[in-house]
C-alpha cells in the first residue's frame, strides 16, 4: 500500500539518549543499520529512504520514551519539553510533506502542560497532537507517579479537546521501585514483553472511568500495541465493571468502556504485526478505530509494512487503517504545512490490476514482486 | 438492537401466489402461523406484530419469486409488473413509517422496463428501487432465458442509475429444460440450499464482467444470502478472470471484481444467518457492503433478528449493517414518504447501559431477557 | 451442548470466607440466588440444579481465592490446605459422577506443597489436579509474596509432573502494598476487569521463561478468563523475548513460549465469554489448547452455557473444548471415582437433527426452545 | 513448513494433453517456465526442483481433467485409465519418497471402475486412492452425464470403503450442451471463476444427500478449492435441506451434512490461498477436515507455498492441515513404498527458534529471509 500514515515512530535529541538507555532494546548481534542511537537520532537519511521504498508517506515523530515523564524535576522536564518540541518543529518543517509532530509535554503542572500544547498546536507549524509515555515521575526521589485520571489534569484534558489535539497514551519503562519485589529479576517481562501493556492499559481506563472523555467529548486519546490487550478484554472489562459495586467511579453510568471506541479512543498496530489479533480487533472495536503504526526504530520498517500490505482484506478497511481514519484523526494533517487528503484505494495501489501485475497474488502488490 | 431495516421481504398478490406454489419452499408440519400463502398475502397484521416484536422499524417489501421473470409473454409480464407496483404503492401508504417498496419489472423489453421503473421512482411513492428474479423466462415454450448482462439492457441499467435505483438480483427456480439432466430427481439441491445461489452469482458475475458497472458508475446492485458464495470466493474470483486469456471479457481492465464491493456492488443476510460466513464476509468485502436482511416469510423474523441482535461485535458495524447502510444504499428512504435517517448505537438500543440491564451478557439487550 | 466439564468453580468453607470478603464481587441488587456467600457454601443443591439444567455433568471444585495463597502464616496456611481438602473429599465421594476436585495448598515450602498434593492425588479420590491463587502472601505483615518461577520450587513442581497434577494458576487480591500508589483509589479496576489479568499473566510467562516446562516436560499447566490476554499477545510476547538482550533467561532457547500451548499450557473461557475473543484464541494456540469453564459462582451458570453452546462452531472443536479437552488433560477423570469417557458430537447432543428439531437455527438446540 | 504433503496435483500424458487444450488455462504472456504442457509432462525436473525449493516432500499425482471422464467411449475410457495408472506407478516408483498416485478410472460400469481401483491400490505399488473428474461423459453424442449419486454406483462406493482408498472430486469443463444458453458467450464464467465450483459442489452433495456416506462408513471423500463454497454455506445447506419436504432424499434422517466434515468429507486448499476463506473453514469444518494442497500446474508451487508458509496460526493446526492431516486420510502414505509418518511442528520447521532467526517475524521462516 502507498501513501501510508505511520504514528507511533520516536526520534532522540542527543540529551534524550540519556534517559533512555535504548541499546537496552536492540539485541546483541545487531547490525550497524539497526543502531538504535543511531536511527533514533537521523531524520532525513535512513530513515526517510525506508519510508520511500515501503510506501510509507507520512510519520508522525515523537521524543523517545520515556521523555520528559522520566524527569522528576518540572523546570528540568518543561525546559525538555520545549527544546524538543522547539528542535522537533525545525525538522519537520525540512520536510512537511513527509513529517509531522507530536508534542512532547511535561506533566507536573497540567497548566503549564496545556500551555506548552497550545504553543506547539497553534503557535508552531507542524504538530497535530501530543504523546504523553504513561505516568510522570515525580517526587524527591522520582519515585512518586503522577497519573493523569486525577481530577486536576482536567484542565489538560480540557484544552487538548479545545484544539483538537489527539493525546497519544504511550508506554513507559517503570521507575525503580514499582514492582520492585515482583519484577527485579524478570527484567525481560517488565518491558515490552508484557508489563508496558501492563500498565498503560491500567492508566488508559483509570482516564475513561474517570469520566475524563464524559467531561470533553472532543478529547481523543489512542493507544498502541493493537490497544495494549483492551480488545480482546473488552467484554470482560464492561461485563466486570459494575456500575452497582462501585460507585465512586465516575464515568457516565450509561455507557460502555466500548463504546468510547471509534469516537474518543482509538488503537494502532505499532510493534504488534498479527493478523489474528488485527482480526478480533476489527470485530471487537472496528475497523475505524484502527490505525497502522509501526514503532520505528524499536520495530523495522519493512517488517512492518510487509506485514500489512499482504493482510488479505477489503481495500475499504485497508486503506482507512492505512491511512484514511489518520486523517479523519488528526484534523491538522489537511492544513499547512502538510496538506494531505484522503486517498482512494486505487491512488494506494491497494486493489485494482496494473501493467505487469501476475495473475497471482492479486491481494498485494509486493507479493508479486516477491515470486518474480 | 432497534430501528433495524430490512429488504428481501416478500408479499404475493392473489394471482402471484399461483406462479410460485409456496408452499413447497415449507416444511410439512407447518404450523398455521408458518402457512406460507397467508404470510405473504399479509402485510399489516402478524408480519407487522413480528416486526414491532423484533425491533424492525422498517421492511422494503418486494413481489414473491419468481413474480415476473417467470411469465413468457410479454405483455402478460408487464401488466402483473404494474398491477403489483400499484397494488403495493397502496399497501405501503398505508403506513410509510414501517413499509417501502421494490419495483416489480417484466424484463422482456429494457425500455419498457427503464419505463416502469421510471413510472414507480418518480410518479408513484414509497419505491426505492427494484428486484429482480435472476433471468427472465421468455420464448414459445418458456424456456429461452434472457441475462442482464446483454449489451441491450444498457438501456435499463442507464435508467436505473439515473434514479439511484438499486437493482436487487433475487434467485428464481430455473425454467423446466434448465439443468434437466443432473437435477431433475435432486429437487432438495436444486433450490435454496445451493441450485439458487450458483444460478444467481452466475449471472451477477455476467452483468458485471460484461461492464455494466463501469459504463453507469451511478448504478448499484445488490444480492443476498451472504452474497450468494462470492465473498469467500472473492480470491479466486479475481484470480482466474485472467484478462489474458478472456480479451472479450468488457470489465475494465486495470479493476478486480474485489473493487466493485462497497461502492456499486452489495450484500444482505437474508436466509444465512451465519456468524463465521459473516465475519469472512466483513473481511473480504467491508463491513459497508453488507446489510442486514431475513427473507420473510421464507424465514422466521425472530430467528434472524435474534441471530442479528446477539452477534458479539461492535456497535459501529453493528448499527451500519443493521440500519445505516441501507440508508446510504437507498436515498430515498430519507425523503417522503418515509423520512428515515440514521441512528446512533445508543438509539438503536446497541451498546449502553439502561435501566434493569444486568452486568452480563452486555452485547445485546434480548440475551439478558432470556435469563431473567 | 450435554456432558460439558468445567472446572473453574469455586466453593467456600464457612472459614474461608473470612479471608474472601466474596460479597465485594457481585452487585449490589443481587437476588438471594445470586448470593455468594450462600452460593459458594453450597454444592449439592442450587449449584447441581443449574448442572442438570445447562448440561454440565462435572464441576471440579477448587477453594475460593484467595484461599490458602493469602495466609501468611505457614502453619495456618498448611492446615487451611488440610482441612479444605478433606472437607473436598468428602464432599465429592457424595457424587462423584458430577464433582471432581483440585488440591487447595499452602505455597510457603514447596516440598510441603508437593506432599500435601502426593496426599490428595494418592491417598484420597476425586483429586485430578491443584489450583494455586497467584502468589503466595509471606513474611511478618503479609506483604512478600512468593512467586513460584524461583527454582526452589522446582521440588514442586517436579512432583506435580510426577503425579500428572495439572496445575490451575488462578489470579487473586494484591496484598495491601502492591501497586499501592496507583490502583488504592481506583479499585474496579485492581481486581477482575484488568489488574487479575495483568498479575497473573505475568506470574504464568515468569514461570514459563524460568525454564519449569522444560525441566519437567510433564508439567502442565491452566489458566483461565480466555488466557489472560496471552492469547492475543502470542506474537508480541515472542517478538520481544530478544534472547541475546536476556541471556540469564533460563528457558530453552530453541522455543517460543507459543510452543508450549496445547503441549502443556492451556486456557479456559471462565469468565470471558466473548466468541471474538475465543476465536482469536483458536487461531493461536489451537483448539486443542482451549477448555469450557465458567467461574461460578461468580458467574452465571445459565449465561456461561448459553453462550457456549449457542456458539456457531464445528462440532468437533466444539465438543472438545467443551469436554473431551478435559479429559486428555486430567487423566485421573477416567479413572475411580469418576469414571468418565470421550464423548462423540451425537452423545453430545452438538450437531445432528432429533425428533422435534425446526428447521431453523440447526447450530444449537437451545435457541430452537427459545422460539417455540 | 518443511515436509508438506499436496495432493490435487496434475500430470499428463502425451494422449491427455489432447483432451484438455491445457494452453486454455493459463495466461497469454506466460514464460517458458509457465507453459502448461511442458510442465503436465514433467514430474521429475522442474516440478521436483520445486518442491525441493518450497518444503514439499510428497506430491499424490493425478492424471489431469477431465481425463478419463471426458471420454464418452466406455471402452476408449477404461484403456485410458489403465495406462495412466501403469505409467503413473512407473513414474511413483523411481522416487517414492516424494510421490504417490491416485488412480485414474473409467466411470461408465461401476463394477469396472472398481477393479480397476483394485488393481492399483493391490496390485500395483504407490497408490493411495482415486480422482474423478465430476460427472462421466457418455452416450453417443458425449453430452450425456453420469453422475455418481446414482444407486448402482454403491458397487464403487463399497470397495473404495473396502480398500480404504479416498476419492477426489475434482471439477471439470462442462459438455458441450450443457448450460449452453447461459455461457457459451461467457466462458470466463464456466470455468475455474466459478463453474467448477458451483457444479462440483452440487455433485458432492448429490452424493452425500444420496445416503453413499451412510451405506459406506469407511468411505471418505475429498473436494479441493476450499470446499467448492461449501463451508461459507455450511449453515444453509442444512438450514434448507429439510427432510419434510423431501421425503425422498435418503441421506440418514438424523444427520446434518456438516456432520460428515472431518470425518468422511474432507477439504483441501488448492488453488484458493486466500486467509479469510480459510479462518471461515477453519471455523465451519474444523482444521482436521482441512488440507493443504495446491492445483499445480494451474497454480505456481511458489506462490502456494509461501501463502501456506507465513499464516499466522498455531502450530498444532498448521502442521495438521500441511502435513498429518494427509497421513490420518491416506493410510498407504504410512507403508511401502512410502514408509511416511507423523511429524512435531518443530520437525517441520513451524516454530521454535533456530541458529540465524532474526527476532521478528517468528511465525514463518521465510519472512525473515526476505528481510535479509
Amino acid at each position: 500500500m502507498q501513501f501510508k500514515i505511520v504514528f507511533e515512530e520516536a526520534f532522540a535529541l542527543p540529551t534524550s539518549l540519556f534517559n533512555n538507555s535504548p541499546i537496552g532494546f536492540t539485541r546483541a548481534n545487531a547490525s550497524p543499520e539497526e543502531d538504535l542511537n543511531t536511527n533514533l537520532l537521523d531524520i532525513h537519511g535512513h530513515r526517510l529512504r525506508q519510508m520511500d521504498e515501503n510506501g510509507v508517506e507520512l510519520m508522525i515523530l515523537s521524543l523517545n520514551a520515556p521523555g520528559c515523564q522520566a524527569v522528576a524535576d518540572p523546570a528540568a522536564a518543561a525546559a525538555m519539553a520545549t527544546s524538543a518540541n522547539d528542535y522537533l518543529e525545525e525538522q519537520v518543517l525540512k520536510n512537511p510533506s513527509r513529517f509531522a509532530a507530536f508534542a512532547a509535554l511535561s506533566m507536573h503542572n497540567p497548566i503549564q502542560a496545556a500551555d506548552e500544547l497550545r504553543r506547539c498546536m497553534t503557535g508552531k507549524k507542524g504538530f497535530v497532537g501530543a504523546l504523553l509515555n504513561d505516568f510522570q515521575s515525580s517526587g524527591p526521589d522520582g519515585n512518586t507517579m503522577l497519573f493523569y485520571d486525577d481530577s486536576r489534569y482536567d484542565d489538560f484534558w480540557k484544552v487538548a479537546a479545545e484544539l483538537k489535539a489527539p493525546v497519544y497514551i504511550h508506554p513507559r519503562t517503570p521507575t525503580p521501585l514499582i514492582d520492585a519485589q515482583m519484577w527485579k529479576e524478570r527484567p525481560w517481562l517488565n518491558l515490552s514483553v508484557l508489563g508496558f501493556a501492563n500498565r498503560v492499559n491500567m492508566h488508559l481506563l483509570a482516564i475513561i472511568t474517570a469520566g475524563a472523555l464524559d467531561r470533553f467529548p472532543d478529547l481523543k486519546l489512542v493507544i498502541g500495541h493493537m490497544g495494549e490487550h483492551i480488545p480482546f478484554e473488552m467484554y470482560r472489562i464492561d461485563h466486570k465493571l459494575d456500575r452497582e459495586r462501585f460507585p465512586t467511579m465516575k464515568m457516565r453510568k450509561d455507557k460502555l468502556v466500548r463504546d468510547y471506541f471509534g469516537d474518543q479512543v482509538f488503537i494502532t498496530t505499532s510493534g504488534h504485526f498479527s493478523t489474528p489479533a488485527l482480526t478480533c480487533s476489527i470485530t471487537e472495536v472496528g475497523a475505524r478505530s484502527i490505525l497502522f503504526s509501526m514503532d520505528y526504530p524499536f520495530e523495522s520498517i519493512p517488517n512492518a509494512c510487509k506485514w500489512f500490505d499482504e493482510i488479505q482484506m477489503n481495500q475499504h478497511d485497508l486503506v482507512d487503517i492505512g491511512r484514511n481514519n489518520a486523517l479523519r484523526l488528526f484534523p491538522k494533517l489537511a492544513g499547512e504545512p502538510h496538506n494531505l487528503r484522503e486517498e482512494s484505494a486505487w491512488e494506494c495501489q491497494v486493489g485494482g490490476l496494473r501493467n505487469g501485475d501476475t495473475i497471482y497474488g492479486l491481494y498485494n502488490k509486493s507479493f508479486n514482486q516477491r515470486l518474480s
